[in-house]
């Protein structure tokens, strides 16, 4: 598949865009870690929203079985009601399906609500706002910029 | 005092400095929110660590006293054992202090070091690794490139 930079530009201008769509009283904003930390962070600071968590999935890879998601759940969501999760790209969806069922099951007096840059048509799991449709393989400008040249 | 915005390209350069004084042994990037979320993001690729987490402060003002920061140890270091705190600056050093102070007392089999982009002379803590010093309010492109125009 053909591989398309996502400049930090571009995202600018996407996240700006993503402001545009989502209501204005969350509380918490929730970082899918590694991708979704650096849109999770703008979001907070433009939102003017304190606080920032971040929750990570593991792969374990078993034999002669699909790859299974495990969540490390590193979050405090005693002080939330309205949280909103954030990442890079919908893609098999997988990380935000799982992360989703986790939080809605822990947590069931919260409100959930997912946003991404990227959403894939493929993608087992749809966010609730989403910018663009991820038709090549995304080269986020986070894995690329600050790598030796 | 002067403020000085801090553009994504100095950023970029800087995170690129600050890469070349770092060990290559880290296992675990442990970033500070809200401001050490997006370069901790970007050591993390750069490094290929995927053990990237986050932890936070909260200030308290406690009436006829200082402001007490209280730590929300939302972090899960059982798998690690080399961590690189990160932040955006060392100011005040109060968080930085802080946080190094918990988490070394928590974790006491870890090894920590800490990096932030700025250092300010007043400080009470100077980080392990830092590129700049501050000698102006520093506004960063996450602070004001995503608020409305």
């Amino acid at each position: 598949m053909q591989k398309q930079y996502y400049p930090y530009e571009t995202f600018k201008n996407d996240t700006r865009t993503l402001l545009q769509m989502l209501p204005n009283d969350f509380d918490t904003i929730l970082a899918i870690s590694r991708g979704g930390l650096t849109l999770g962070h703008a979001l907070s600071e433009a939102l003017d929203i304190r606080n920032l968590q971040s929750i990570q999935t593991h792969l374990y890879d078993e034999t002669n079985k699909r790859e299974k998601i495990t969540i490390v759940d590193t979050c405090n969501l005693d002080q939330s009601s309205k949280v909103l999760i954030v990442d890079d790209i919908a893609d098999s969806g997988e990380t935000l399906q799982a992360i989703y069922n986790h939080l809605t099951l822990t947590y069931p007096l919260v409100h959930f609500k997912t946003a991404t840059l990227f959403y894939k048509q493929s993608s087992c799991f749809e966010p609730d706002y989403w910018v663009n449709e991820a038709t090549h393989w995304i080269e986020f400008f986070w894995e690329v910029d600050f790598k030796p040249l």
